[in-house]
């Protein structure tokens, strides 16, 4: 194990895909590898990250609970500014890295292409609920939609029916297609990274692009 | 009792006041006397006029709960986006009378004028929360603060220490100012009601202003 390494202020890194891209095995293995090299991390995510953010995660994701899609809006923004002013930026100021697993990105991406609301309205909610807050570096795990649904197969117990499954290709190919514009459009902060082939060699790319990110922003003591 | 009365389009009539005005009380005793007179009345209040809105009021009344001042601007945002869209346009548009117990003005007073957020900012969470529906009738109960405290009291169980009534009682002056000029700044949709009398001067005052409103608009039909 090397040194460990300080950073004056922290770096804020995101991660974005559509479900079953990957993200979050790719973020536990980013923390441990930075882990290993030193690093002060704190690894979170969204909706949930702090304790009021775990119950509104219960209620978004229940599928039994009617929430209504500006209420959802509404309820992910909340989620976001608990977590960004209880936890990501008191982590930040104390010279951390956090990962977090989705932030504003995805209500763009599922709010805003995926369930149609006007990019203004989405763009307004997402100013407020950021509280001003850009992460330094987000990566978009970047896969054909029906490789995404064959991982997210694998996890689930029963077979969907035809009709919610090709609707559900249809919803994620726009979050795709949305996310990809973010990433041409934000080239300085967005890197989209291929995550179509192994575990591995996913993990690989992604190293290549963090590792001189947070290396150029720190230095070793001790 | 008088025939039932018709209307194409509902009314939304919202109370409004700070703690200890009466509100939920001259509500009640307003609702059953459109009842006698045959309205089909739906009666509800915020946060916590739907099933999803329940389990957030208890997030946001819950004193355990540590929410973020932004945070809970938010989620009053998004239980109102619940509320209006689930359950208050629904009832107005199947022609019924709408009382509730709080609504954005809520909003505009306690977030803006107590917790200080900038007006811009509470007008944008208010435009979105409230999806552009407004009342027709909004009755604001007014009170000196300190007969809304001594009120309180009576309804708690112990008394509060000296250091923290005093902040409470700066809080709700600002709040009280606060609603008074949306008073001032929208005549026609807002009428002040000097609440500081007795339960049935005040109940009388009020159905001089609403029940002129409600029979210009219905019919009686049978």
């Amino acid at each position: 194990m090397s040194g460990a390494k300080q950073m004056d202020q922290g770096i804020f890194i995101t991660f974005e895909g559509i479900d079953g891209s990957g993200k979050s095995t790719q973020l536990r293995l980013l923390a441990s590898d930075l882990r290993l090299r030193g690093y002060n991390l704190v690894t979170t995510r969204e909706p949930g990250g702090t304790p009021l953010g775990a119950k509104l995660r219960e209620l978004l994701l229940n599928a039994d609970e009617q929430v209504d899609p500006l209420a959802e809006l509404l309820l992910y923004a909340a989620d976001r500014a608990q977590h960004v002013r209880t936890l990501v930026r008191p982590a930040l100021a104390t010279g951390h890295i956090v990962l977090s697993d989705r932030y504003a990105d995805s209500t763009v991406a599922y709010q805003g292409a995926g369930r149609l609301f006007p990019p203004e309205l989405v763009a307004d909610v997402v100013r407020i609920g950021t509280d001003g807050l850009n992460p330094h570096l987000t990566l978009i795990l970047d896969v054909p939609v029906a490789m995404a649904h064959a991982r997210l197969r694998c996890r689930r117990e029963k077979r969907e029916d035809d009709r919610l499954e090709r609707e559900e290709m249809e919803f994620h190919a726009r979050v795709r297609d949305a996310y990809k514009r973010i990433a041409a459009n934000e080239p300085d902060r967005v890197r989209l990274v291929d995550a179509s082939s192994s575990v591995e060699e996913t993990h690989a790319r992604i190293m290549e692009i963090v590792l001189p990110f947070v290396e150029a922003r720190s230095r070793t003591i001790g």
